[in-house]
């Protein structure tokens, strides 16, 4: 094998402050089946969404320089919130290339909002369901601007719905009520395009469309930036001829912590079983799961 | 000034996870107002009720040394997750007294059953509400044995509580339905006793007093452990003979991170306005409040 393909047989970085970050780690696997992929989940840390931005920067570097030192060929941030605050210093740090989920989310919501313009007399606004940290962060209204200024982008925090997503509660009345609680804030703006701005929010989907057609006036588009961010990273893989060919594709599972309900909570995010858990003690405490 | 008078003036030291111990700083101080306290709250590792034992236990002593570096003349735990996992550990290696909030809300709880059992036929059973990991320690149960072998404790972990209580939904559809799932399954096991083993959760006593008395067969009595730990803690000082008598009762809140809510959440959980913030560095963040 040549020194090119020993190269891009490295595997894909991923990291999260939690298991959220999975959903991203789903929709690569869908997408390229031949690569090796290294996930790290935070989850002594979680959640990073009602931290400080400099707390947050601080544990972004820990995770990266981990996967780095793990030997990998691109780091993905499948954390929203990291995303914000941390990508632009990590890429400058990095000699690895660093993608985020919101820049792709960011770039489908614009794709989103184009394609229903013609059908309305008004710009489509854009709106963002996130965590505490995201949506004051402004990250999403800067991602736009830089493709579009067409559409204006109205930010909405909806803090409990990570929890609800580690309860498991998809569905009920309790999720459905928080759901239409944050919609209604956002639906008042009139938005026409709703980008789901955090790696948990997939779970809640279904929910969420529902709620989104039972209140909205007019047809409304749910973007989920984990699929976005996927297909980002492929156009990146192919771009730099960084793509494993034909390999084994791979998962490894890291966590800084290894709470009780990890394989249910694992499983759920990926779609996948993930059966046996091996710790192992890297400071400040590390588990690694084999699937 | 004598050397006992000078040493009795030394704070109290109290931490917790987050926020939520401000709730038992806020019974400290009607049932204390001559003494000094010094509240650590690892906001930047908040919460630990989802983490496993052991992380839990290396938080908890870094809270704890950093107390006693202060100065404190005896210790509170003021979190119900690091009371049932680090509790003896702490009281093994301090020099001070160091109370939890587990110990005091039990023996409260079989008080009030004691109280019951002359109206009821059958034993009263205690059911305990509390996060995942205060639950599945078996934390309750233990010392609600220590006292007495009469009442049988059901535990019903609630983990979407400490949420709803972050974001200020301490009324409302959303935090009443979640509330009434939760003591559905608590009062199903026929509980005369309800302990609040949180100390995010006496935000929603009244909310949790009125779906109790709508659920329940008969009538439910409710314990607050924060209440119950200032009993406690006045007990401790007046045996070992620790008081502050006539001192300026003073409050110094510390965080290891600073999140942008600070005020309006600190302020919700000591019932007390928290104006200025001033930031100071030490490893691994801190910052320190003075009000």
């Amino acid at each position: 094998m040549s020194q090119t393909e020993l190269d891009n047989r490295r595997p894909i970085g991923v990291f999260d402050s939690g298991l959220g970050g999975l959903t991203v780690v789903r929709e690569l696997r869908k997408r390229l089946p031949d690569e090796a992929i290294v996930y790290l989940g935070d989850t002594a840390r979680v959640p990073y969404g009602t931290r400080s931005a400099s707390t947050v920067i601080r544990y972004a570097r820990g995770c990266a320089q981990l996967l780095v030192d793990r030997g990998i060929k691109c780091l993905v941030i499948a954390c929203n919130t990291a995303s914000a605050v941390a990508l632009e210093i990590l890429q400058a740090e990095l000699d690895v290339p660093v993608i985020g989920v919101v820049g792709p989310g960011a770039r489908a919501a614009v794709g989103a909002a184009t394609d229903m313009q013609s059908q309305s007399p008004r710009p489509v606004r854009i709106g963002v369901l996130g965590t505490i940290s995201t949506i004051s962060s402004q990250a999403y209204p800067r991602a736009v601007s830089l493709v579009s200024t067409r559409h204006e982008v109205t930010g909405q925090p909806a803090p409990l719905l990570v929890p609800l997503v580690e309860e498991g509660w998809l569905d009920g009345d309790v999720p459905r009520l928080a759901v239409r609680e944050y919609l209604q804030r956002l639906l008042a703006e009139d938005v026409g395009v709703i980008v789901l701005g955090c790696t948990h929010y997939p779970l809640l989907k279904q929910l969420i469309r529902e709620e989104a057609e039972q209140l909205a006036a007019h047809p409304v588009q749910i973007v989920d930036s984990a699929q976005a961010t996927a297909i980002a990273v492929a156009e990146l893989l192919a771009d730099k001829g960084l793509g494993a060919a034909n390999a084994t594709a791979t998962l490894q599972l890291l966590v800084t912590d290894l709470p009780g309900s990890f394989a249910q909570s694992a499983s759920r995010f990926l779609g996948e079983q993930v059966d046996a858990a091996e710790q192992v003690d890297i400071t400040p405490s590390e588990a690694t799961v084999k699937v």
